[in-house]
């Protein structure tokens, strides 16, 4: 494998005195960072620590935007207004931008959360309401999404770089959908099998889904969780063996 | 009077179905709008329709910050950290700025809303963490404030541009401080006097405190509030007299 | 007509210095009164003001119990674990009874509202997770909602007193649905219609749905809307003509 | 020592998916659950959760009750309008009671937090707005706090009952208050020095301030934390501790 793959992981969602994951060991392993905005997680010192950490190690910040629910960690699918998601996108994107901003940076890309990422996947409507956002707000903004999603579909038309990613420890149905996390075996937790499935997106554009079936899937960027026990080591092998594998492991943003 | 004098009022705060004053209407008086960021008062909807009609009108953008507090309408004072002040604000700053650059335009100048106002007038601490955000956000953005208060004190300090104004419809302590809303007194209710008031520190940089003593008070913008019943029109009066008067109405931001 | 009709109406629904209709003057027209518990509106002042003033009057207080959604005024569907929505209406009694009690009263019955009143007409999970709530809480609570709805099913075979409201200023579908409020013609504006819908109501328990349909529909309760311009005056008419046409205007809660 | 002794600890304190301590563990060795009421944290499904296990366990259960502030724990003091405290403190009460209503239970006393505490230390209108809340709500019910603090003194001549406690590991200040978190030493982390004040407080009735001075403190409850790691470890050793000094560690409410 002689190609370039980037690593993204979801950053900044604690909230208050409320920790989630370990950002800055992942900041030292990802090249790109979901930064949660503030809807679902995230407050202003925490994104506030992690676009300063973020711009000294030269990891791409992105906008994790969500619907606005922070009792629920944006896991709750809401029924919203269409101009409203908008609005709601813009204001997030904008509040992560004042922060890389005084960091010397911008946001770089951006990323839908949760329930607001599994909606924009068949949901025309809200989708376009994202898209929309993301070009009112800057049409050179890539948006970051799951390969033949109405999200990336959006995004193609309106004319933005569209980035599709992959995630290495999240099953999948035979149409290339992520298995819910409600269901049995949405995760995959054996760590040999986690790295092999990463090695094979990356340099194969392959994966396969919970019923065998062997799915074509072209990334620029594999996903890797932070708030699970054990996710930095396994993200920190992801990475490992990506490189053993002759990958450049780098932002997809240049 | 021949001089130039800039009208503020605090506008789009309201929250969801809640409103608060007629935005569009003062929009057509105004010069300056400091617009509410979600903290006390307004929603990304909101924020969205009064910086684009703020940009259709050459009306100038400030991001009027506050505590947290949609509960108490940011009139109560928090007790906070001053690093955690400095993030909100630049959260709120960046949030703001998204919606200007969505309707072509940016913050043109940053004020602090109600108990963060009068707390920026003694504290020095909170003053500072205020004046830092904007400092680090755009070290020439300007911050509006009472003269003679801290706040425009430490923004001098850091190079920031220093905007004092005069409030047409409060009354003021013999120290030049406003008389807290509490006290009987405080709101200066006769149109007439209010017009008055407006005319004399425009042209003269002068107004009478409750004691009868005469302030001297240089301002580049008069606040007229837009959420009390008849604000619209006391709004349209003052303009008028203001004129009549003499005076070129104008934003202070060019 | 010589039965007992209930009137109730949506209160308390102001938040912090947002105000929503005219409580106190509602108050000496209807019977029940549906308090918000301060997930869609309501704030513990204002709860406190509306339960007092009930009790003062003779008006039965009522749980409105929503999605956490201040934001959205409670009117966006929100797709949540049912033993979390459970939770969360248990929450919203509990504090509105809180002041019912020191009003030396006590929460008489429920009433879900907006978005999640309407996922009670036909969601079964959601509609069973509102009535696990109430049963938990007080099993000899009555639920009201829509004549043949999913919540007053699920209620009646939990054992709970069930009351079915009529609408005396919302259109109905021919299969008694109401018309979505986002729809034209959701709400019915000609006052004299309105005061006859009422009337027929509660005399015939019939109400003409859109297409002219005549829908059979028994209610113990008529709900009047509070939040309207002449929201007040119409309330007052309906009553008028309710007492006129020899209804005794009651609580259904004796 | 044969006198009794009541161990209290704050739980409940997560929100969402973010959790703090080990409520489950903590509720296998205290005898008193100060309970967060969502306002600086906790929400219905955690209060559900430890009201449930708490009512199995015979540990009783308090109303932590805070400023709103999930943003700052509620570690920020707010300066706020005496009735809207009353109205606040009232709702979170309710709230928590109808849980422990579902588990046939009630609320049993009640305890402030954070900011809260520490201000109805000295700040009189504040703290005899909290009473006034508790008194208004049930005037049976027993106030928790700081021996000497201005919230036992109202509460004394409400005519509610005192519990005055004391805190294992916390430093004192030689006037009998609480070294501020912020300062070096506010904590006494040696696990030995903890146990030892925990005996001496309950057998002799006092605590060695950071100065040396012996001050004594008649206490009924002792607090042992439970967000800090090695609190499980902790809190057992401290039970163990006194239990081998024959003290009867049980409720305070009976």
């Amino acid at each position: 494998m002689t190609g370039a793959i980037d690593l993204n992981s979801d950053l900044g969602e604690g909230f208050g005195v409320w920790r989630m994951g370990d950002d800055a060991a992942l900041l030292g392993i990802v090249t790109s960072a979901n930064v949660a905005c503030g809807f679902h997680a995230g407050d202003p010192t925490i994104m506030s620590a992690v676009t300063s950490t973020a711009a000294d190690r030269g990891v791409a910040v992105g906008a994790q935007v969500s619907y606005r629910d922070l009792a629920g960690f944006g896991r709750r699918r809401i029924e919203m207004d269409p101009g409203e998601l908008t609005d709601e996108v813009i204001y997030q994107i904008g509040a992560l931008d004042g922060f890389c901003h005084v960091a010397g940076q911008s946001v770089r890309y951006v990323k839908p959360h949760g329930a607001l990422y599994n909606t924009c996947v068949d949901d025309e409507v809200q989708a376009a309401a994202v898209v929309r956002a993301v070009a009112l707000y800057d049409d050179s903004l890539p948006v970051l999404g799951l390969p033949g999603s109405a999200l990336l579909r959006h995004a193609g038309r309106a004319g933005l770089p569209c980035v599709a990613e992959g995630f290495v420890d999240r099953a999948y149905t035979p149409d290339g959908r992520l298995v819910p996390r409600s269901d049995p075996g949405a995760l995959v937790t054996d760590v040999d099998e986690v790295v092999q499935r990463a090695v094979r997106l990356a340099q194969d554009g392959e994966v396969v889904a919970v019923d065998g079936t062997v799915l074509a899937m072209k990334v620029e960027s594999l996903c890797v969780h932070g708030d699970t026990p054990g996710a930095v080591s396994l993200a920190r092998q992801v990475r490992a063996a990506l490189e053993h594998a002759g990958a450049v492991v780098q932002p997809f943003v240049r």
